[in-house]
């Protein structure tokens, strides 16, 4: 069970740091002052979810490694995120509503990890439902805020919506492991959460008044290491710091 | 004296190795395919004189160095470049522009160390000087060809003018190390230099009809280690293969 396990905490981290990563490219950049205070705090919100993960990976991991060697001395095939969060940020409709797509789906993760199996797992769930919840009221408030405002708002977050809607069915994805994990009720079904998940979003982008785009394509690939190239120029600003100064710290 | 040398040999590498790295983020982007294909080669040749010229700062170092160790695993505080080479890209006026001051001052640079004292110098220089003939044929060409045509190009080229201007100052700059080398004839008198350097730049900036910035600033550092940061981004992607996978080779 452990592989299985430390397999996805590792798709959890990931995901949490990468998303991190991106809105902290926003501090000193944000559109006004309070919301780039914002930002930056939901990003320090994550890379605290991302911590506790990756200590928890590392602790049942076979091999000796520390939590800031599995954050950063993987390189890009060895993450699990899914595409969405390595994405570039985009302007600020989009970086938005990508905001939203993940925090509507931490919100439903993080409430059914509260009750997994593996307690380890709950507990880092509990303390991270808290935050994500004022995640939201933030990400969805701004996606209403920007559709049904100006004319340029709302064509930027349409734009957005076409480019982005296809990465999302990939956090729904799931692989052997993960499937072992829903069997032994460690993490929820994913097919459940997605309808309450899409239930949520057509609600919103309803009440949005934009336009769902015609399916066409779907991206997937992270689960199973293979990503964007944005990942890597990612992990090249991010990981530099313990590559060129191995087992630094502050 | 090697300490000097090695800090003057890493002064040209540097400055190589960083114009080449920009030139090379060209690739794939060019304006049309001949120009995409011409600017990677530049790139190229840029690469084989750096790569000359630290081998030949690693043979004559104290420290059991390689020539990859000194392009691949020194920090921005390490690197001796002007400003000038790690400035991003821009577009293809600014680019260009860039390209031929740098272009003007290594032809002048290389024919006079084709007769350095320091016979290993004179040898990269005789070579190098080839292809930096080559190179300024087409920058001055193609300085000339923007900035007498559209004038959208004409504005692009002076934009980029206004911006570049202040930092060819630090291209003559030098320091004890290298007024030593200039004493004992191994490296040119970078103020006689100069006087021909600006009396070339005078004349084709006349003749594209251009407007010499007024002064109000100088920005110089690279000497001293103290750079712009750009070049810890350009860093972070340049070294990130050995870092990562030490020692690694094709």
């Amino acid at each position: 069970m452990n592989k299985a396990l430390e397999h996805y905490l590792l798709r959890l981290a990931d995901t949490a740091l990468t998303q991190s990563q991106r809105l902290a490219e926003w501090c000193g950049h944000g559109p006004f002052l309070e919301e780039d205070i914002a930002l930056t705090n939901v990003a320090l919100d994550l890379l605290g979810h991302a911590k506790l993960l990756y200590e928890q990976a590392a602790e049942i991991s076979d091999r000796d490694v520390s939590a800031d060697d599995l954050a950063f001395l993987r390189d890009v095939d060895a993450f699990k995120n899914p595409l969405l969060t390595e994405l570039p940020r985009g302007d600020f409709a989009y970086t938005t509503l990508k905001q939203y797509f993940l925090d509507q789906f931490n919100v439903l993760l993080y409430a059914a990890l509260k009750d997994s199996q593996y307690e380890p797992l709950a507990e880092i769930a509990t303390k991270a439902l808290k935050e994500t919840r004022y995640h939201i009221t933030r990400s969805r408030d701004w996606c209403l805020r920007l559709s049904l405002s100006t004319d340029e708002a709302k064509q930027k977050i349409q734009a957005a919506l076409d480019d982005l809607y296809f990465y999302t069915p990939e956090l729904f994805e799931t692989d052997d492991d993960l499937n072992q994990l829903i069997a032994e009720s460690i993490m929820p079904d994913l097919s459940v959460l997605k309808e309450h998940w899409q239930g949520q979003v057509d609600e919103l982008l309803n009440e949005c008044q934009l336009q769902v785009p015609k399916s066409g394509w779907v991206a997937t690939g992270g689960l199973r290491g293979e990503h964007s190239e944005h990942l890597g120029y990612m992990l090249d600003d991010m990981q530099f710091l313990q590559r060129a100064y191995p087992g630094c710290e502050w």
